[in-house]
C-alpha cells in the first residue's frame, strides 16, 4: 500500500483527512505534518522526518498544501528520494482520488493521475450553471 | 470588499482559514460553513443560510471544497443569485489568492482568476524537480 503523507500549515492536512474519512471511511497509511504557529523549519523539518523514518523505504506520496513556504521548502526534497513523489495544491479529491485509486497504480502513476484530478477540481460554476 | 464563504465536510474550511491567516494574518469577511458527521442536508442547509443571511445582497465567493457531495449540492445553486460566485476544489493557494485580490478585481474576475490560480497550484513535483 502506499503511503500518504499530508504536509501543511496549521492543521489543514487533518482536516483534510477528516474531510476525506467523513466520504471514504478510515483508511490506513495517512499521515499528516503540520507547520504550527510559530515553528521554525528545522522544528518543522524534525517532526517530517520522524514521520517518514517510520515508513522509510515504503512507496510514499507527499501530498503539499502550497508551492513556495516552509512545508514545501522542507518537503519537496524528499522527492529526490527513491519511492517517493510529491505533489503541491492538496485538495479534498486529490486526497479521495489517493486514498480509492492507491491500490491500482504506480507511485508514479498516481502523482500524475492526482494531479491531473486535482487541476480538474478546480471550477468555475457560475459559466457552467447560468447557461 | 467581497465576502469569502467556505462550504466543506468536517472542519476543512475552518482549517483552511487558519492555515491562510498563518501566512497573510487575520483577514475580515471570511466565513466557514462545515458539514458535520452524521448531518443531514437539511440542516447543513439551514447553516449556510444563516451564513448568508448575515451578508445578503453584498459580493460573496463561495469556495466549496469537492464537486459533487452535500455541501456542493445545498451551496451550488447559490450562484443563481446576483452577486454570488462559486468555485470548487477549495485549496491554500486559492483562499490566498482570494484574501490578497479581492480588493483589486470584480467578483467574477476573481471567480476566474482563483479557478487559475487553483488549478495552475496543482503540480507534481518530480517530473519538474529531478531534471
Amino acid at each position: 500500500m502506499i503511503n500518504i503523507v499530508l504536509v501543511s500549515h496549521a492543521d489543514l492536512g487533518d482536516a483534510l483527512i477528516r474531510a476525506a474519512e467523513m466520504i471514504a471511511g478510515h483508511a490506513e497509511g495517512l499521515y499528516s505534518v503540520s507547520l504550527l504557529p510559530g515553528e521554525s523549519p528545522e522544528g518543522f523539518g524534525a517532526k517530517l522526518e520522524e514521520a517518514l523514518q517510520e515508513i522509510e523505504g515504503q512507496e510514499t506520496l507527499v501530498l503539499i498544501d502550497l508551492f513556495g513556504g516552509t512545508p514545501y521548502n522542507v518537503a519537496a526534497r524528499q522527492v529526490l528520494k527513491e519511492n517517493v513523489e510529491c505533489v503541491t495544491g492538496a485538495n479534498l479529491p486529490m486526497l479521495l482520488e489517493l486514498v480509492m485509486a492507491r491500490d491500482d497504480a504506480s507511485l508514479s502513476e498516481l502523482a500524475e493521475e492526482i494531479t491531473q484530478v486535482g487541476q480538474e477540481s478546480v471550477k468555475n460554476l457560475g459559466p457552467m450553471l447560468r447557461k
